[in-house]
């Protein structure tokens, strides 16, 4: 058996059984381990930010890691920017990168890079491989620390020569380490704070993030949340929040730091859970950078690491908060005329498919998607999470797969669209169930705000800057070019209708929604 | 003037006109001062390695950087692959990164990656800016370190407070640091090496990198190795090399280990003229990872920094070497029938306008379209230097930039054009003079030829990781989609007519060959 083999077969029994991959030379002997040995479902990606975006939608829906697999320090350069912000979702998951033989690397052939050096910037761990004896024990070590605590990027760096030695040996899956159990201390703690500001009339923020936005744990902080008045928060942005009918609705910290400034207005505690301290996604001129008060309280109930449903539901008990109702219906029909934002979102809230996962990478047009489907049925929505543009496509090609029966929807602005296009072949190639409303409006929409907002009064060349028209982008032909079904629609009436009819039928489908 | 305003000046009065840009909020103060400040072109990319790829192109023609514009850690990101490329054709670029605010740094708001790191791996110079009053002297020393001996990319990284904050002083150009003289110890060293070799009947091999590889210093190359007997071999992946009708032609060394072992073999004496020692691409099992023979001897004439047209000149002088022949027009007709290399080649040699730029990432299918056109029209030929795909399209789009009133002619593989496509749409709006030539054999060709070299029998799982087709790529809807004309040929009698047609005419266009 050869490193390659022991990979594959120490990858099997650790539970990893599907692989997004873009291989090169360095990696055939992997490849070759793929078609002997049985088991492994192989996507290609024809980019690496595809593959890593994948990963990472996968690991969100499957609530388990892929592994990925790329070619050397340059491949995985492609795909840096969706592990950040894979990193940024505490996702689960195994790179896999071949790299040059261990006694070539001295040779400086033209592919050899920093690969360790990328790769340390986005994973929590990070080993290259030194002999094929090692490789099916390097394995095990690396799907135990992407399972660990929180969830975390392992990054293994294989050398050829490491997979085409023979030698490897499987290594037995290692035991899961379980997330840090719920703290009683801190729990008191904040039991005795929402006492405490209860009775002194004090405003209290929760700040609730990754698996805390689960349906128990959101119900939990609901009852909680009713009994003390406290106000709920997500994160701005969250790897998975189950929301819609019959789950707890919870709003998001505005991205605008105004908007999120005034929101968290007079707030004089803010409680933690598995959250980071809300602060601007970018600085400002005379603007804060942390968007709580300056002088609020600021108390960890549980970091990323704990078990949060256990702790929210341990505090829930603690001040005996009693369950409240649920997200009711939206019965609101769906929205005629013109495309607005807050008609796709009522559109949305009307005709989201039950068990529907949602893919927003919408930016500035879809700001008003999110409040406007509370009460659609039941689903999932995975957001960017790292601000690294071009993460909605792969991400919804990885969810399709992790979540097998589910609709993908994917809300998709255009220019974000462009960086990683190429994941609707892998769509079409894989007939999943996704569909994508690219929201077309044919500029950098988000950066013409922001120029105003530097009080730039933006000339020919600014303009040209932020505009994708001349030429404007034909995304019917840019998905049916990679064997996607597509459409293009202008009003509400044609969307309601054609957003009705592909979620019903197999297989991905690209409408190109003029705003 | 704020510190974006130092910045612009200062690249200017540095003679730094063009700048491929992928803006982000972090950078509207430079946007902003683009606007105001007349005379630098700024060239949109959707995608950071279209801006990256494209600075190299253009900096191999125009012979001086470009500046780059990209956003954060993750916009380099996604421009490093193609960076790597650019650091291996010992590039000009001055990439400027913009980031988050100093003091915002620390709050490790989403976009906040590692900058510096990602940057030091393909970058010569790397400088954090720390105040505005310093972002005008930093540019400046940043387009020196770029211009050096050899050339480099430099990289100023930007937190955003430097640019908006008041106070920028626009910095004198630096004089440009010469490239190293011509080292008469070493000419003299090769010169007595080249008359005892010649004297004992050994063979020498000159193998010709970089600078080298321009008109003047490649016909001297030709005139000391017809006087000596020695070989010529150009670098496998060459920045630039000037050919073509008047020029004096040089084989490259091959790809394929066996084939650049055969060539080389019973090499005496090599001779490195800003070139590196030949090694494989990558390692196999019992190949040798040094192309040339094990007991050869290597001499080092001059590396890159040196002044290599200069110590070429100088060797002639010293050997006496008689100008030779130049390469003469190939008369062959262009090729009619099916399309295989040899034949495209054959057209080529016949069609080439004169004066093209050649880009060439045709992978596999292309290695004959090299030695096929030698006696094609004065031409200059741009490759793959650094091995990481995805270069082409990007490349040809700076390189159009860099040279204007040239007609750049992309010689490129279907599966490399995927990872960086995007780059149609920037021709597309600068109306750039491209003809793209997809190589569309649906398949990553190169990988099956490696995973036979590995010795595997290729099953289903194997085969599906190489394939393209299913569903097959639609370039015409591809280009099409971006605002480029398209068309897709079969034959090569078609294919003639096309391409003397498209050439002859201003803007883009893409012809999908069916190989």
């Amino acid at each position: 058996m050869n490193g390659a083999e022991s990979l594959v077969h120490t990858l099997l029994a650790s539970g990893v059984d599907t692989c997004f991959a873009n291989p090169g030379t360095s990696e055939m002997h992997f490849v070759a381990a793929l078609d002997r040995i049985p088991g492994m479902r192989c996507v290609l990606g024809l980019f690496e930010g595809v593959v890593t975006g994948a990963a990472d939608g996968y690991a969100r829906m499957a609530d388990k890691p892929a592994a990925t697999l790329l070619h050397c320090g340059p491949g995985l350069a492609n795909g840096l920017s969706n592990l950040h912000n894979g990193r940024r979702a505490h996702t689960m998951m195994v790179n896999c990168v071949g790299d040059q033989a261990t006694y070539h690397r001295k040779l400086d052939a033209p592919l050899t890079a920093d690969t360790e050096g990328f790769a340390r910037a986005v994973s929590g761990w990070v080993r290259t491989a030194s002999k094929a004896s090692d490789v099916g024990a390097d394995a095990a070590v690396a799907v135990q620390a992407a399972m660990g605590p929180g969830g975390m990027i392992a990054t293994l760096i294989l050398p050829s020569d490491t997979c085409w030695d023979e030698g490897g040996v499987v290594a037995a899956p290692l035991p899961r380490v379980a997330p840090v159990p719920a703290d009683p201390h801190a729990i008191g703690n904040v039991a005795r704070l929402l006492r405490a500001a209860r009775q002194a009339g004090e405003k209290v923020a929760m700040v609730i993030g990754n698996r805390a936005l689960r349906e128990a744990p959101l119900a939990h902080a609901a009852a909680i949340a009713t009994e003390y008045g406290v106000a709920l928060w997500a994160q701005g942005s969250n790897n998975r929040i189950e929301r819609g009918v019959g789950r707890h609705s919870i709003p998001r910290i505005p991205y605008v730091v105004d908007q999120a400034v005034a929101a968290l207005a007079g707030v004089k505690h803010v409680v933690l859970v598995g959250a980071q301290l809300p602060v601007g996604f970018f600085a400002y001129p005379g603007k804060p950078g942390v968007l709580t008060p300056a002088d609020a309280n600021v108390v960890v109930l549980a970091r990323v690491e704990h078990d949060l449903p256990a702790t929210l539901a341990a505090l829930a008990d603690e001040l005996g908060a009693k369950p409240v109702a649920a997200q009711a219906r939206d019965l609101t029909p769906p929205a005629t005329g013109a495309v607005t934002s807050e008609a796709l979102g009522q559109s949305l809230a009307a005709l989201l498919p039950e068990h529907a996962v949602v893919v927003d990478e919408s930016i500035s047009f879809g700001r008003g998607l999110y409040p406007g489907t509370h009460g659609a049925l039941a689903h999932d929505w995975l957001a960017l999470t790292g601000g690294a543009i071009g993460d909605g496509l792969p991400l919804s090609t990885g969810a399709a797969v992790g979540a097998p029966g589910r609709r993908v929807v994917t809300l998709q602005a255009d220019g974000s669209a462009m960086y990683t296009l190429q994941a609707l072949w892998t769509q079409a190639r894989e007939r999943l169930d996704v569909t994508t409303i690219i929201l077309s409006n044919r500029k950098y929409a988000i950066l013409l705000g922001e120029l105003a907002n530097v009080g730039a009064n933006p000339g020919r060349t600014a303009l040209d800057m932020m505009d994708l028209g001349n030429p404007d982008l034909d995304w019917v032909k840019l998905a049916q070019g990679q064997g996607v079904d597509a459409a293009r629609v202008t009003d509400m009436e044609t969307f309601n209708d054609v957003f009705a009819a592909v979620n019903a039928r197999p297989g991905p489908f690209l409408i190109e929604l003029v705003i």
